[in-house]
């Protein structure tokens, strides 16, 4: 799959290979994950529903652009010819036999010695070779005076100088944006055969979740995560559905078995720790397809799992439930499959280097990310107080993600580090 | 007004003196479109509806988070001096009293000599200080043995330690993303004060346009613009509506009028050339407000409109009908505009430079925005062919717009240009 061939494994050696025992490089969990999606299936959908679609085969032009010759500017279609001796002091003087609107179907001819009004965007009669512009003339109703030559061809668009007949307009895997669809739209096309924004639903599970506004009591929180990973995956390119479901595997069973239809993607946050009796989330998976679970050598984000449910083999990714380690994994692993799921190369963060304004540690064996603001103009980063996984207050204020790679446990102030900017 | 000052003329006096005479600068009509802009007025939303809004208000914490002290670890809690003597070789081991889940209400205590088993984010029960993880354990269901002791404190969060009561969570003008979400939902927002996303409503006028899909017949062209803008207002953050007009003043006057109290801003295209009996947009306009409309010293893009229409001082653009002349626009007018609409400082857009890989021309006192292709790793841009403002096959080609400033007519091979990155 070649989505998985821009960032396999193999792109950083060194790191893979420093992952603590027992615990799955990152780079490997995303090759694996990217190596199971398939791109979601293309239909064909009006062209207004097409934005941020990506086009399933290539787009001929089944009629030139523009589809007729027609005049650039405001001014009077003739025959160059007429123009030959206009100079500023001997002007020619043509009558004006008509108008041709922008939109006008008639039939025209500018007939030899005579002119026509016309329109930016009208129809060139039969006849005229040239138009000149208003400026150009004292832009005479009746008769109109010109006070220049001009060459054959000055002012028109010809059919096809835009685009010929049955020339590729856009090709297969193009994404869908303002300019394609204008171009789709200036050819003609009333559908499009494209590979839709994939369809995610988002689950939260947890008997501690309340909905924000509600009152709460002592052991509940208000549920975030959701809010939070439908709105990345929107940005993302995707339509979103939200859940929140307590910790009942017949619940969770079931709402799964009633997504699955309508979902390209599921993620689920939560219900996956280490714990064991309370993970309903594996619980019902478990019934429902294969879903492997595995640490990941990361930090936050360690305990991730990733599969797939159901008939259609829908993919599944159950994040870690603390909401820093769920927006971290969704970055890492679940936006590049979004690209896959649009048949697009996984984009690649954009990776800066700065100096640490101050000391940070890490885990031995683990590649940690950690909150930091970072200062383009003076190639600093400053580490965030607030590191753990449960402290969104730090997540809110940084623009950035320092980079630790797995071997190393610290790094002074004034060391440079890779840092991921943020979306 | 902040958001005119960051994108003055002032920052470009060497470009806007060189208009040619007649022509406005293009800094000067961007500066005094914003100059004319008021942020859209803030309302109540419910949560789910803030994403890509702007806070309007600081939003600061009513309770703190976390509301509770709780664990940040499955295991098990304990009073901390229990465990002073623990070693491999002589393990403590308690009594398991009971467990608590996330999300249970009860209340628990941990006596002297005991311990309770705790899932992560469950309440702190009484009289324990710690939480050992289950990893640490042999994760003994009705009697544990603790193999090393743990300092007060250990795995535990504390109420208040992401942020604390009172504090700041986010500062008025934030824009609302998913991390943003996350943070109001998790303090219990259930509403929040916001700027909403500005609601966009395009219309093309045109007797020559047609639906695409539509048999087309010759004189008539698919219609493209509204598709392109509304898809290219979504992508800056707006919501949309698209209307398609013909040339008919009253029929342009009765929807401009339907459309104002529900859309901050109108943009049309078309409608507005130099040619004046067949400009129905600005007839109609007339009637309901004032739109000043000037030519601006660009290529493409010359003909631009700005107004205010109806009671609430609606802000519109006219914008040319060319579609390359009114994306052009939209990029450089109609996008900073949103931002200001949003309450946000407008976005300059991403300029590198490049070496021409080819020669190109532009006019005398114009600044021109040719359609290229940026090669970022090789620092060159190669200029289109197909510069014609009607010619959207070159702008589907291009990922940047090459910027040729007004004194400038002609630039060589291999020469040093900016390059406005396209979105």
């Amino acid at each position: 799959m070649t989505t998985a061939g821009r960032l396999d494994p193999a792109d950083h050696p060194e790191h893979g290979s420093a992952a603590a025992p027992g615990l799955t490089p990152v780079d490997t969990h995303l090759a694996e994950v990217l190596a199971a999606l398939r791109p979601v299936p293309p239909v064909w959908l009006p062209l207004a529903d097409t934005d941020g679609g990506v086009l399933a085969a290539d787009v001929t032009a089944s009629t030139p652009l523009p589809s007729f010759d027609n005049s650039a500017m405001d001014g009077y279609a003739v025959r160059a010819d007429d123009l030959a001796g206009a100079t500023e002091e001997a002007p020619v003087t043509l009558p004006v036999r008509g108008e041709i609107a922008a939109g006008d179907t008639g039939s025209y001819r500018v007939e030899p010695g005579s002119c026509l009004r016309i329109m930016t965007g009208a129809l060139r009669p039969a006849g005229a070779d040239a138009v000149v512009p208003v400026e150009l003339t004292d832009g005479g109703a009746d008769v109109a005076a010109f006070r220049r030559a001009v060459t054959a061809g000055n002012a028109l668009r010809h059919r096809g100088d835009d685009v010929p007949e049955g020339a590729v307009l856009l090709t297969a895997g193009t994404l869908v944006g303002a300019v394609e669809l204008a171009l789709l739209a200036a050819s003609g096309q009333g559908s499009v055969l494209v590979r839709p924004r994939p369809r995610i639903a988002v689950i939260s599970t947890g008997n501690e979740l309340a909905e924000p506004g509600t009152p709460l009591v002592p052991g509940r929180i208000w549920e975030s995560n959701s809010y939070m990973l439908a709105a990345a995956a929107r940005q993302a390119g995707a339509v979103t559905q939200r859940h929140r479901l307590p910790d009942d595997p017949a619940t969770v069973l079931s709402t799964l078995e009633r997504l699955l239809p309508d979902a390209d993607l599921l993620i689920t946050s939560g219900g996956v720790s280490m714990g064991g009796e309370h993970d309903v989330v594996k619980a019902a998976l478990s019934k429902l397809g294969t879903v492997t679970f595995r640490k990941v050598a990361m930090q936050p984000g360690m305990p991730q799992g990733f599969g797939v449910l159901g008939p259609d083999q829908t993919p599944i990714f159950t994040l870690p439930g603390n909401p820093v380690s769920a927006y971290v994994s969704f970055l890492l692993f679940v936006r590049p499959a979004l690209d896959a799921l649009k048949d697009l190369f996984p984009q690649r963060h954009r990776v800066v280097t700065a100096a640490l304004t101050a000391a940070v540690r890490s885990p031995q064996g683990k590649r940690s990310y950690l909150r930091g603001v970072l200062d383009p103009a003076e190639a600093t980063v400053v580490p965030l107080t607030g590191q753990s996984s449960h402290q969104l207050g730090a997540l809110a204020q940084a623009n950035g993600l320092i980079i630790v790679p797995e071997p190393v446990t610290r790094l002074e102030e004034g060391q440079a580090v890779d840092v991921m900017c943020l979306p």
